[in-house]
């Protein structure tokens, strides 16, 4: 799921038309220093904040963060606009509002908040703290600990984030121009600014926006009246046992959270389905058969959120499916990466699209995108998109010259920071990493199926069995994962960005500092906004309204890897080992359904292993919000398929934003202490008599 | 409010056409026998019962009774339609569906759900049981309470509600064809019925019957969900304190009751700001200033419920408001008459037009209905309706040899059923009832507006006080009252179906008899519904789920009567009095608005005094679903006001009808003991930790 698997919603918006550059032919292109101006980095920086609030919240509430892009560039196209609108009211407006500007604003803001959620505040710095640490037994040594703190957090995300974006610039022309690969969340982000900036998407995004405020207002709303009845934890409409008490404590409610109807609403309905049908086979099965064996299989004494009661059945059997849907993902990506490069040095012709189509057709559920045969047709726009993607060059010597100074830096820089890590596993990490962010940026602009996080995960058991539970390994494993996550992930969102400004005739100069700033923009507040929750709340509780799951599972399979199997309860490793082999036998179901059924195409049935895991840990109520934002979007498009397509997106961004917006204020009256006024409490019929009566008397 | 005064949204359905007969023409009119036929009965049965179910339960929650012939009409012509259509299906039918029969089905169910109102089971009835009673000390004595029960409430029915039947028929023709009352509700009915039995019409209508039901269907179905969190009376959603603790203590909160959001949608704007704003002045200032005077202006000791405390503040300045308008409509409705027949006697010419357009205008809240340019321009449907309106004449004996009868009976065995009533008094009473029924069916004809309820009042404060509280002036009081009020409603009803009858070409008998079969529907169904209820719950206790308000509100009107001013609470009469004043004063203050400023007319933003007054006994909360009813009707037209008009009636319907009928299983599970299993509780912060920390020890 942390990957944005979300993105063919924006169909609706790319309706085929002969030649998008013939539409813009009269539009002047500025220079790549009038694209990247004052005002569009203000916009970012202000966008940033709020998308970083966002993410941040998304992370640390269940660690599933859908595609916030259509958000982003609505917001920011918005922000510009009405600004230069208002300036040229006034006569004041000197330069036109251009989509390269547009492109600039949401590549700056989809890197900060792409940092918000690489920087590992839900998942391996979190899994770092004592709170997280606590939970297990194993592994709470002094030396695998480190207790959080904004100075070195922000140090760590500076000197480990900006290798990745020079890792790979020198091969932007072989993939873009060359391979043509596809990247279709950067394409469709490229289509949706594109069709802004026409007479008619201005129209439709007016209307887009100002659903998405209407909503996003509502469910701020929501959010804010719910937040009277929640004078405690347990109360209030987040813990509405809205299928009774006993499915309740099962875990299986509707929490009446406007965010994941929201994120319901703009994700595939198999990954819905999928963590449904993971979370009856979890909570709904294995955890209560599990439970019977209390006082036999693992301590009675041990408490709800000890590592080696059911929880650690919970966490490692999480584990085991998503280390197998990644372990399945990286070699199947390694072994097609292998066999499409053999292929085309073999042949030398580009090949790839017929692949390519394939494997988009594999990923996106079934429904071929527009994007290719829109390629095929425009010539025109070909030619003219790839003389403006030559005209800025950059040097030779930049690529290689920034990465050596970069991945230096972090390797002399790191081992202050965790003296857990060695400089030569930094400096091995660096010289493996190129190859792997190569690897990730390929597979993405085929498949738009980023790996960072599955890379992350595997060097966070490499590392920490290699460094030992002694000379904390825990840690060690961590910060090299959240090292290797980082060089992925920025070096696929940057090809991503190419691919986006390709489409626009943006410089690729203006793409690549824009991504820079973005970057810097993320390192600086991604701590500080998680600061502000951490400080609010018991981050990483799993009782808490904050459980970050990410947190526990990350260190989780540090704790693997220091320990070994031993450290688990009992069979907890054979069941973590049966949900391995099924996540992969999931896969590899699916890939032979997919090329050998082709009538009923029962692949797209399959659920996802990935997702079905997500629940294991965190129970349905997230899920079961998720479904009902499936549904609504079901019966919209039912009734008005196009109404739904073209609005659908900007209404779930807006109850996904607005929830999130409330946020805000509720940390600070958590901070200073205010609590609701009224606990909404759900009382058993005999309890409440009991209540009763006390209260009475 | 127990009048329909919600009737002019059906407009939207009456589009003026210039000839609806010659649309007719060729359409056969069956002959009266034919027009009244079992299916039609069978149907009407069907139907009763629900309707009886919902009227009941709205009468036992706040006597308020919104226009339900939209939903009478849509239901009525879909069975009968789908039964038809069946039957057609397999070449069994025999005689075609007809707009007549239609009419037919559309009178009964309107007339035994008349009955269900009439009878009195929330009001004057239910104002002689021992619970209501037992809740002032004044008037509890033996003699002044009676037992309710099923055989003497149903043989009272029957006593009570056939005079009225018998007492104008003969006036009919003056009414319908010589002076053209326009029957506002009725002509919509009967435009409704027209309408189906067009193409274009029936369209419309399987539209609407779809919206009926989806929105019936999940209204039932948020009800049952509703229950679950009920455990006790305290619980659940009918006490979310929506608007926080303190607001919730003054009865201001949101009770999610889908029935009063329906019926808020099809009832004027005015009609709910005047209830809310009659709600902040009670509930929001007045009640908290009174309670402050707790042990001074009465007893502390006093219950909550006790008339000599707090209560009865509450009930006797409600009466006073309720009285002062009925006063007031009384005497103008006398007037207007007296003055209306002198005019129409010395010039002889049908001035009505002008007259009744005037009044029509004024009563409903400034918006002419388009009936009266369609009965000008179509004298074609002029002259066949007269035709068939004059076809099945009744014999020159039947209506004063009815009358006589029905009212002998009466006379002789009522005083038998409550000992406390002499023969003389009834007998007194339907000598004078004749003229209060004609001047009722006048200016109901006119406005639309039923006074029924206000002689009803009247006539129970004359008779308590004349038979004084040791002979038991209070059962005299109210059983009178019973019998004034039937037969002033039953006349009006009927006249309302004779004009339905008139545009639909129905013959006069069957409408008659429809109308006698109906209300002897009403007449047995009504006491066994109602003792469902009754067992089921506490009903007339003011903290119950069904308060049944007026059943206080008119054995208070008996209490004032039998005991005078005495009685009541220090300074409740000077109040009670100025809001008697006050309640008379907006009536004037309307009226002269209405004749002398034009052009802003503010007399359409002036509070309905009647409807000021319910929440004073009530509070708020049905209030604030009306409101929010109103505004989602608002909004809707704002955004699509054709659809608005066109599915709004039948959606409020749906929404009434989906959880009237969840009552049924909701009595059941009641009856048999069967608790909801969870308390969903609204506990102060302060409560809370109290009752944690109570629960855990």
């Amino acid at each position: 799921m942390e990957t944005d698997d979300s993105d063919n919603y924006q169909d609706g918006n790319q309706k085929a038309e002969d030649s998008i550059e013939k539409a813009f032919e009269d539009t002047e292109v500025p220079p790549w220093t009038k694209q990247i101006t004052i005002r569009s980095m203000v916009t970012g920086f202000l966008l940033s904040i709020v998308f970083n609030f966002i993410v941040c919240k998304l992370n640390l509430t269940t660690g599933i963060i859908p595609s916030l892009n259509v958000a982003a560039g609505l917001l920011g196209f918005a922000l510009l606009k009405v600004y230069t609108a208002l300036l040229q009211k006034f006569g004041l407006l000197k330069q036109p509002f251009t989509r390269q500007e547009n492109t600039v604003v949401q590549t700056c803001v989809v890197a900060s908040s792409g940092i918000a959620f690489s920087s590992g505040m839900g998942s391996y710095l979190l899994g770092m703290s004592p709170l997280v640490a606590a939970q297990a037994d194993a592994g709470n040594t002094l030396i695998n600990i480190k207790k959080l703190a904004i100075p070195w957090m922000t140090g760590y995300l500076f000197l480990v984030s900006f290798v990745g974006l020079f890792s790979i610039i020198a091969l932007r022309k072989m993939m873009i121009i060359d391979r043509k690969l596809t990247y279709p969340s950067g394409t469709a982000t490229a289509h949706l600014i594109n069709s802004f900036h026409t007479r008619k998407g201005a129209k439709v995004a007016a209307r887009q926006v100002s659903f998405l405020f209407m909503f996003g207002g509502g469910s701020f709303l929501w959010s804010f009246f719910q937040w009277f009845f929640n004078a405690e934890d347990d109360c209030g409409f987040a813990n509405f046992p809205t299928f009774g008490l006993k499915a309740y404590k099962q875990r299986f409610y509707f929490d009446f959270s406007m965010t994941y109807i929201g994120c319901g609403m703009i994700t595939n309905y198999m990954v819905n389905i999928s963590m449904l049908v993971g979370a009856v086979i979890s909570w709904g099965i294995m955890w209560p058969l599990i439970e019977k064996q209390k006082g036999n299989w693992y301590g009675a004494h041990l408490s709800a959120s000890s590592l080696h009661g059911i929880q650690g059945y919970r966490v490692f059997i999480s584990i085991g499916m998503i280390l197998g849907d990644g372990v399945y993902h990286v070699l199947y990506h390694a072994g097609y990466m292998a066999f499409v490069l053999i292929r085309s040095l073999r042949s030398n012709k580009p090949e790839e699209k017929k692949l390519s189509s394939e494997m988009e057709l594999m990923e996106s559920g079934g429904v071929p995108s527009s994007t290719e045969t829109e390629l095929m047709s425009a010539n025109y726009d070909e030619k003219r998109r790839t003389d403006f993607f030559h005209k800025d060059e950059f040097p030779t010597w930049f690529s290689p010259t920034g990465y050596i100074c970069c991945a230096a830096a972090s390797t002399i820089c790191l081992p202050f920071l965790f003296h857990q890590l060695k400089w030569y596993h930094v400096a091995i990490g660096y010289i493996i990493a190129p190859v792997l962010a190569f690897c990730n940026a390929y597979g993405c602009g085929l498949t738009d199926w980023s790996l960072a996080s599955n890379y992350g995960k595997v060097a966070i058991l490499i590392v920490s069995a290699l460094v030992g539970e002694k000379e904390g390994g825990v840690i060690a494993g961590l910060a090299s994962g959240g090292v290797t996550m980082s060089i992925v992930s920025t070096a696929s969102d940057l090809m991503q960005d190419f691919k986006t400004g390709f489409l626009t005739l943006s410089s690729p100069r203006s793409m690549f500092l824009s991504q820079v700033l973005g970057t810097a923009m993320g390192c600086v507040m991604s701590p500080l906004i998680f600061w502000f929750f951490y400080k609010a709340y018991p981050v990483g509780d799993p009782k808490g309204p904050y459980p970050a799951p990410f947190g526990q599972v990350y260190r989780g399979i540090a704790l693997l890897g220091v320990e070994g199997i031993g450290s688990l309860p009992k069979h907890c490793f054979a069941l973590a080992l049966s949900f391995f082999a099924l996540a992969i036998a999931i896969n590899v179901a699916t890939e032979l359904l997919k090329r050998y059924e082709t009538k009923y195409k029962i692949y797209r049935f399959v659920p996802n292993a990935m997702a079905m895991a997500i629940p294991f840990y965190l129970g349905s109520y997230f899920v079961i919000d998720m479904c009902v934002g499936s549904l609504i979007l079901f019966v919209w498009k039912i009734m008005n398929k196009q109404q739904a397509e073209e609005l659908g997106p900007a209404v779930a961004s807006g109850l996904i934003c607005g929830e999130s917006m409330w946020g805000i204020p509720a940390a600070i009256l958590s901070l200073v202490n205010v609590r609701a006024p009224i606990c909404m409490k759900f009382l058993s019929d005999e309890d409440n008599a009991k209540v009763d009566s006390f209260l009475s008397s």
